[in-house]
């Protein structure tokens, strides 16, 4: 039987930290096999808030990428690609336009979140708007029978279903609805309590040395009713135990008594969450040296990827606008 | 030294009629010496406000595009391209879409008037509210100097040279800020009296035999206070007399002073023009017949000039994702 065919993507935003891992990486390299997956360097997106920034973007494809690779996203099994190399992404975004509504677009709560979020005022651009378009176009181009989707993202992929059977009602079944296929997340917090990102300081990169995991995990906050060491603690509002509950199920239930119990004390917890680390980072770090020390190999997988990807989607739009009647046949 | 460049383009709206002889091609004939020319059928325009219809964009395309050879559009001369043909204006399109801003947009007077116009309500596509973001990429990316506009299309020349300003100062400059070339149009009524438009249904299409040019200039109104022969007839008033204007400059002056002086008939009147329209037509029809006699002619004639048109735009795309540091190198 054909495997089922997946997309999913993320905006290049250089050095991936522990969330990225824990809320979309460890997936990706979990449907490898099950999937035939095609994950997207979205670097046009990153245009709809900031185009003046556009500079920072092959370098920060470089970057995640490198990442995405030293994880174990594997080029033989999974297509990876960079968006804007496939330029057919822009044809099938501009067909889009012409499906989806002004209103429908107004009314997705991303577009509102973040024009209050980067207070943009009435300077949101055109492609802050037409987001979604465009993300319909980064599926369905592909013709994917599912996108993997957290709970937030679901009104996402409603509006790419939406552009599915819209075009499919009008010009003949040529794009599957994907369907969503929800996916287990851990949410990770940063070292300060708040969710792990990048802008808010309080990232764990998996390119950290020991030193700096070590000194970023000694920041983390532990429960801050626990003065002494004999004081019970509460691990349900220690944000080291946190970390344990994601990359050390084996040791949370133990961890947790022995703090509820004051037997262990929260620099040894700490010492203890440094090593886990430590041992997690090591070989994606030593993988990502490859990559590293040999400059063209990344762009080299990246364009093989984006070579093939372009393919499906030339295939793609040789249908489309033979369908609409619209474009080189 | 070399010659200005020049984009126009229509949208492929199926046969031409004396309308647009006068209002545009005139202008774009003339054009072709002095100017380097790219001439545009904007067919993803037409998606913008009827997606549903796409399939009688290529028939449309064809006989419009068989109007415009036959009046003496040379494609030794100009660029005749087709617009679904050059995918590169999808991905400008994108592109501009970072720059341009939903509030300037919204502020379009076209755009309000399409939508009350079309009564689109809340039906109004993202790509209508785009228009004028597609239209820039349609002239910037030939890097023309100069659109050929008439009064009520300046507001659209000046977004397109917004956005061109725009790039330039963000990313370097690439595109020149294109100049306003007005033109003298001349505005013919159709045979009702209102504006000559094909939805009116008050037509004369440059196709038109002589039997129907005859039955349609019988039909066109003149002054209607002119009962019998010897009244004196008030040309101003007389839509027989608008055709004169536009085309009998020779004649126009005899023709106001006779009918002043009720020394000439209305049906002398028409039964001249209709002869002035058949010498008008004779040798567009005869030209056009070559086209009709040889499907793959025109055929041949716009893949020519949308394959050089798409080295062009390659070019411009190549340097807009160089200083951008985006896309395919």
């Amino acid at each position: 039987m054909e495997k089922k065919r997946v997309l999913s993507g993320n905006r290049p935003t250089g050095r991936l930290h522990l969330g990225h891992l824990v809320g979309i990486l460890g997936n990706w390299v979990d449907m490898q096999d099950q999937y035939e997956c095609f994950y997207e360097v979205a670097d046009w997106h990153v245009l709809t808030t900031s185009i003046e920034n556009s500079g920072t973007i092959s370098e920060n494809t470089r970057e995640m990428a490198m990442d995405w690779f030293a994880v174990g996203i594997d080029p033989e099994k999974s297509t990876v690609f960079v968006q804007s190399r496939v330029p057919e992404h822009a044809e099938l975004h501009l067909l889009f336009s012409m499906l989806a509504t002004v209103s429908r677009l107004e009314r997705n709560p991303t577009y509102k979140e973040q024009i209050n979020e980067l207070n943009l005022g009435d300077q949101v651009s055109y492609g802050l708007l037409g987001y979604p378009v465009l993300q319909a176009a980064d599926v369905l181009i592909y013709r994917a029978h599912a996108v993997p989707v957290g709970d937030d993202q679901l009104p996402h992929l409603e509006f790419t279903r939406e552009m599915a059977r819209r075009f499919n009602y009008l010009f003949g079944e040529v794009f599957p609805v994907p369907e969503p296929k929800l996916t287990k997340t851990a949410r990770l917090p940063g070292i300060d309590g708040r969710k792990m990102s990048k802008s808010y300081g309080n990232a764990i990169f998996l390119t950290d040395d020991p030193d700096t995991v070590h000194k970023k995990v000694w920041n983390v906050i532990t429960d801050p009713q626990r003065i002494r060491l004999k004081d019970p603690g509460n691990p349900e509002v220690c944000n080291v135990y946190s970390f344990y509950k994601v990359f050390a199920d084996d040791r949370v239930e133990r961890v947790g008594r022995e703090c509820r119990n004051a037997e262990r004390g929260c620099t040894a917890c700490k010492k203890e969450l440094v090593e886990i680390l430590i041992d997690l980072l090591a070989p994606i770090q030593k993988e990502r040296k490859k990559f590293e020390q040999d400059p063209g190999l990344v762009e080299d997988y990246l364009a093989r990827g984006s070579e093939k990807a372009r393919e499906e989607a030339a295939a793609t739009m040789k249908i489309v606008r033979q369908k609409m009647g619209v474009g080189r046949i």
